[in-house]
């Protein structure tokens, strides 16, 4: 097999067997395809797409590169959630508590943040103490006797998705929807949960930008799950706007926390009831609606936020910080972004508001810098709410005073004051089955 | 800038600036932009195709990005003749002789060949003692004294293409009008010609498989030779069998020879007639059917003969060969292939042609392979000629007997034997001004 003829076979807008597939993945892995190969195959899918079939090849070969875990000494029912990367987006610490007091076990590996999206692990290094790698024993053990670990992927998993995304990034080829399904679903398979409901964002600033892009991802994602033998559901959720108020690691801590106590915002409540309510009908416990009562209540007798500080107390973090989160240490500086004019909120740019916090020291840039945990932007104003000149729409905090203007500037920018009210906008558009 | 962002427009359908194509071609002659960022964008520019703005700055960018000849120590009209490449295509042996005997300067830089088609070069260097390699003093000074001197491309010419051509080569992304123009035109205007007549070969055995396409490109080319000073006509010529009945290095030279003696085949002499009435035509020597017939006149005295004579002495060439064919060095071995059923020959894949040619040695797989001269083909049946199971198609020639029985396998299946005679068609399609 030649890699020109795969080339020239998808060029020309044809299907490739799964051999092809197979080929070219693991010449991906092992460095036999150069990279001008694999980024012009990438350029000829982006424009010719391909197959279910292919994608289903594509996802299980990229899956196939590395290692797989095998969770079978778990006991019960694993269940998993995964979002396509959003801006605040702190819905695991939330979720996954919920369910597991709930008895369905959540067995979670989850990723660092790179650009303008924070990741579950570094928003949980803001809490002092917690270690995010745990040997496969201590890690299922933990599973077994709480119902929720999670940890960094520490493991090679999928390592074609890898040295893939890492050329797709540079050769404007991300935006290909089969590249996109195999990207995630390749990870995700290399876990070994029953159940996987997945969160994909629409909008300013997620990889979908319109609701009928992110049901064809969501419906290609969750059929080629089914393939493999999980039970799978997908919600289309709102990302033009963040969720919540906090972006920031510590911050977000501290609002899913709230969220716990019952005190969150409303609309990161709302995904997150749902969210909890899918997973939790997936792995059998009752329809979606008797499962949403269910998480309600996990919140309301302080079941699920229990289970957050068991679930930090025994990775090592300082459970007094979950139990009272204004202990957190807090920001050096902080400053008020203020509206320079009346009116209300209108689109706001998602994307641009996790680069604000980026600026402010929250998130990454490359893989060597280092996180400000107690950076980040709470909004005081949102889509929506009406806001007087002169009156804050977000308070900036972080360790480098330097970083206020840039922030702002970027803030201000991304932000919309109009005349008229915005028309109200679903926070879940659909789900996928 | 950033080549991301000039992959990005290109696969959104966008018209890449000047000032974007020269950063690209400049990146890619240094080495600053990366083989998987240029692949990409030669796959977008596949799909998305490119005006003629474009593609003008490419060729001009792609000219630019190495050495250019300065001619202009050449006394009178300096006119240049051009192939996209075909299989037996010895024109150049002929035209260059009859347009230098006419007073117009011919001052040609050639190549190798490499695959399927033969170089002129090597073709020349079947010639015992032919110098290919000439000081410009000496080159340009043979071209005022005797009007015609030919050498291999030693200098520097167009690196960018060199480097384009390798990637797409091996990326499928060599089918590109745009891209095989900036190639074409990107070298040739690296010379310093007045007039270029551009042989666009049209069917199996070339770039362009119809006339439509070759004829598009065609105008392409003119139209770039034009915004860059040059007089320029284009001959859309028939690729679907081979030129005359010799393919391989001595066997074309032989061939040419008999040309320039008035007894060469009608369809070679044909082609080389017309492309030298337009040589001269454009060189200002007066209309086409004038300067066709000026042409045929030099073939019937015996002058554009002596001229190649003259050049091959000049060049250190033994002029005996010329001057007597028959003298060249034959074959080792030979060997009739037979049709096994009575017909009439009809379609044949050139291409094909091409690759029996270059089994039998007289081409080359890699740079580095060594040439036998003497190797190749007569074609004693071609496409429209009746031929009797049992009897000859083709004569074999190599030094090596155990390449015969490939070569033949090759040829067989690349000759269909049908009992329809195959209609007739033109030898030069039309002519793109």
């Amino acid at each position: 097999m030649r890699m020109y003829d795969v080339i020239k076979k998808k060029r020309d807008g044809g299907e490739l067997s799964t051999e092809e597939i197979n080929y070219f993945v693991k010449g991906v892995t092992d460095g036999s395809i150069p990279d001008y190969q694999i980024s012009a195959l990438c350029m000829a899918i982006y424009f010719k797409g391909m197959t279910s079939r292919e994608t289903c090849d594509l996802t299980f070969a990229v899956r196939d590169s590395g290692d797989r875990l095998d969770f079978s000494e778990i006991n019960g029912i694993r269940v998993d959630k995964h979002s396509t990367g959003g801006v605040g987006d702190k819905t695991s610490l939330v979720v996954a508590p919920i369910v597991a007091s709930l008895g369905v076990k959540v067995a979670k590996m989850s990723g660092r943040g790179l650009g303008h999206t924070g990741g579950t692990i570094d928003k949980l290094e803001a809490i002092d103490g917690f270690q995010t790698t745990l040997s496969d024993a201590d890690f299922m053990k933990q599973v077994n006797d709480i119902g929720f670990a999670i940890v960094g992927q520490s493991r090679q998993f999928a390592p074609a998705d890898k040295k893939l995304y890492a050329l797709r990034d540079v050769t404007a080829t991300v935006d290909s929807m089969p590249l996109i399904a195999a990207s995630i679903m390749g990870k995700k398979l290399a876990a070994d949960d029953d159940c996987i409901v997945l969160d994909v964002k629409t909008g300013s600033g997620s990889f979908m930008k319109t609701v009928e892009d992110s049901k064809a991802l969501a419906k290609l994602m969750v059929d080629i799950g089914k393939s493999a033998g999980k039970k799978m559901v997908a919600l289309i959720t709102n990302m033009d706007r963040p969720l919540g108020r906090a972006i920031g690691n510590s911050l977000e801590v501290i609002e899913a926390v709230e969220t716990l106590q019952g005190k969150g915002p409303a609309d990161f409540t709302e995904v997150c009831l749902t969210l909890a309510a899918y997973m939790l009908s997936l792995a059998g416990k009752g329809s979606a609606e008797e499962c949403r009562a269910m998480a309600e209540k996990a919140i309301a007798d302080g079941s699920a936020l229990k289970k957050l500080i068991e679930t930090v107390g025994a990775q090592g973090g300082n459970k007094k910080l979950i139990e009272n989160p204004a202990t957190f240490a807090k920001a050096k500086y902080s400053h008020a972004v203020k509206s320079v004019r009346d009116g209300y909120i209108g689109a706001v740019d998602t994307e641009a508001y996790g680069l604000a916090s980026l600026a402010l020291g929250a998130g990454r840039n490359t893989v060597e810098d280092e996180i400000d945990y107690s950076a980040g932007i709470i909004l005081k104003r949102k889509t929506g709410d009406f806001v007087k000149a002169g009156e804050e729409i977000a308070t900036l905090y972080s360790c480098n005073k330097q970083s206020f203007a840039r922030a702002e500037e970027i803030l201000l920018s991304a932000t919309e004051v109009c005349k008229d009210k915005p028309a109200e906008e679903p926070l879940v558009y659909c789900i996928v089955e």
